[in-house]
C-alpha cells in the first residue's frame, strides 16, 4: 500500500464519510457511516473520528482536514464562514483547527451569503467546488449541487459571486412522508427520471411554476380518479419539486449561462433529466470525485503534501 | 327551547361539528369534537354519532345530515362524488342514506373534476359552496376556501365549473414540523398576517413564485445570518405558502373576476392580508355559518323542513 499522507472527511448533517488518501491523492481506503454531525454532537466527534481513523489502520498524528457540517455552531468546532464574493482559494487558509494534542486535524470553513434580502449558507458544497473547479477556473458559469438543500452557485471564474439554496430533498421527504400524498406512494420504489409521469411533473411545472402546491395534490386526485400508480405518483412529486427547483434558479441566471451539474448515483439521473426537459446541456462532475478532489486541494495548500 | 327539525354534521377528516337544528335553521345546540374520520373509522362513526346526538337531547328517529370526509371511501358509507361541471343544487339529492333502523341519515357527496390532466376532487367544501352561494347566485366568481387543502372554485351562477386544490395547510404542517425549519420557528405563537415578515413572504412569493423552495430557505438562513426571530420565521414560511397558492390561483383566473373568501378566524386573517397584497378585495363569508347554511339548504330539500 502506497503511503497514506492525510485523512479526509466529508462529515454532513447525517452522514460521516472518511477517505485515507496517499501523496497523490489515490484513496487508499474508505470508511462511510451514518455518524452525521446528529450522530457524534450526542456521540463525540473525536471518538467517532479516532473509532474510524483505527479501521482503516492509519498511522497515528495524520494529519486531518475536514469539511461540512462538523464545522457547524451545532458541530464539533465552529468553523464559521466566508462571505461572498469569495475567492474559492481563499478557504483552505480559513480552516480552523480542532485542539488536539496528538494530530492536526483542520475543519474547512462555509460560504455566507449575508445580502439582506437574500442571505444564504452553505456548508460542504464550498469543498465540492473547490474540487470541482480546481481544473477548470475559467468563465462564469452556474453550478447545481443537488441534493437535500440543493446548492445554485454562480461562479465567475475562481470566486463565487452568489447562490442560492433550494430545500428540495428535503421538501420531497416531508411531502412524501408527512402528507396525505404518503397514502399516493406507499411502496414504490426509487423514482425514474426516464418515467412518463417524471418528465410530464417537471414540463409542468417548468410552464408553471405558481401551481406548485396544486399540481403537487394531483399526486393524490391522480390516484383517486385515474388509478395513477404509487410509482407513477411517486415520480410526479419529485418531477414537480425538482422541476420548481430548476425553474426558479435558471430564471435567476443569464440566459445562456453554462451549467455544471455535480451530483452522483440516481439523483444526478433525476437532474439530468430535468435539465434535459428545461433545455440545459449540463457539464457532469462526480460529487465524490468533487468532495475528494476539494479535500486534496486543501490538504496540499494547509501542509504542502 | 325552539322545536328540534334535523342534526347538522360536519365530519372532516380530523375534526368532528354536530348542531341540533330547528325548524328555521336557528341553532338549539352544538357540539365539538376531534372524532373525525381518522378516529371514527376504528371507534365505530354510529356509536360516535348517537354519543353527541344524546349530549344534546336530539329526540329518537331526527333526521341527521352529513357532509365532508364520512362519506369517503376510508369513511362510513361512501358517498361517491358528483362531476364537475355541476350544479350545487344536484348535491341534496345525490346523497347516500346510511342503513340505519331508527333514524334517516344521509351523507352528502363531494364533487370530482375528471380532467385528464387536471384531476381534482373535495369533499365537505362544496356543503359549504352552497350555503355560501345560496343567497348570490348570480355571475361568475372565484370562490377560495382556505383550509389544510385549499380549494378555489371556478363558480357561474348556481354552477360549479371547475376547481383546484392548493395543499397549503398540510404543506404548512409538513414544513414546520418535519424539516430543518422547525429549529427557526421553535415555540413561536400564532402567525400575526399584519406583520412586515408575513407582507414581505406574501410580496416576494407572488413576484417570484419558481423561488417557492429557496425563498422558505430563508427562515433558516434569515435567523443564521440576520437574527430572525422564531415569530418572523414562521410568519415568512405562511406568508411564502400562502402567497404561493394566491399567485397559482389568480393565474388560472380571468383578471377581474370578483373572489369571495370562505373562511373563519386567524386563518381568514392571513388570507385577506394577502389577497390586499395581491390587490384583491374579496366579499368574505364565514365558513362556519356557510357550512350550517348548506347542511341546511340540503335538510330542506330532501325532508321539507
Amino acid at each position: 500500500m502506497a503511503k497514506p499522507a492525510y485523512v479526509a472527511v466529508d462529515w454532513g448533517t447525517s452522514s460521516f464519510r472518511l477517505w485515507l488518501t496517499g501523496h497523490d491523492g489515490a484513496v487508499l481506503a474508505e470508511r462511510r457511516s451514518d455518524e452525521g454531525m446528529t450522530v457524534a454532537a450526542t456521540a463525540g466527534f473525536a471518538s467517532i473520528l479516532a473509532r474510524h481513523c483505527q479501521a482503516v489502520s492509519a498511522p497515528a498524528g495524520l494529519p486531518v482536514i475536514v469539511c461540512g457540517m462538523a464545522g457547524a455552531r451545532q458541530g464539533w468546532v465552529e468553523a464559521g464562514y466566508l462571505d461572498v464574493p469569495a475567492a474559492l482559494g481563499a478557504i483552505p487558509s480559513a480552516a480552523v483547527r480542532v485542539p488536539d494534542p496528538l494530530a492536526d486535524i483542520r475543519i474547512l470553513p462555509g460560504l455566507a451569503q449575508r445580502h439582506p434580502a437574500r442571505p444564504d449558507v452553505m456548508r460542504g458544497e464550498e469543498t465540492q467546488l473547490l474540487g470541482a473547479l480546481a481544473e477548470r477556473p475559467e468563465g462564469h458559469r452556474l453550478v447545481c449541487m443537488p441534493g437535500t438543500h440543493s446548492k445554485w452557485v454562480h461562479v465567475a471564474g475562481d470566486s463565487v459571486t452568489r447562490f442560492s439554496t433550494f430545500m428540495t430533498g428535503e421538501l420531497f421527504e416531508a411531502v412524501a412522508n408527512h402528507t396525505i400524498l404518503r397514502h399516493s406512494i406507499a411502496e414504490a420504489g426509487a423514482v425514474d427520471g426516464d418515467s412518463t409521469a417524471f418528465r410530464q411533473a417537471v414540463a409542468d411545472i417548468i410552464r408553471d411554476p405558481a401551481l406548485a402546491s396544486n399540481l403537487l395534490f394531483g399526486a393524490r386526485s391522480g390516484a383517486l380518479l385515474h388509478g395513477l400508480s404509487p410509482a407513477d405518483a411517486k415520480a410526479h412529486i419529485s418531477g414537480t419539486l425538482i422541476g420548481l427547483e430548476v425553474a426558479g434558479a435558471l430564471e435567476a441566471a443569464e440566459p445562456g449561462t453554462p451549467v455544471t451539474l455535480v451530483a452522483a448515483g440516481s439523483l444526478g439521473s433525476l437532474y439530468e433529466s430535468a435539465f434535459e426537459i428545461a433545455g440545459i446541456e449540463p457539464v457532469v462532475i462526480d460529487a465524490d470525485a468533487a468532495v475528494r478532489a476539494g479535500l486534496a486541494v486543501a490538504a496540499r495548500a494547509l501542509w504542502a503534501i
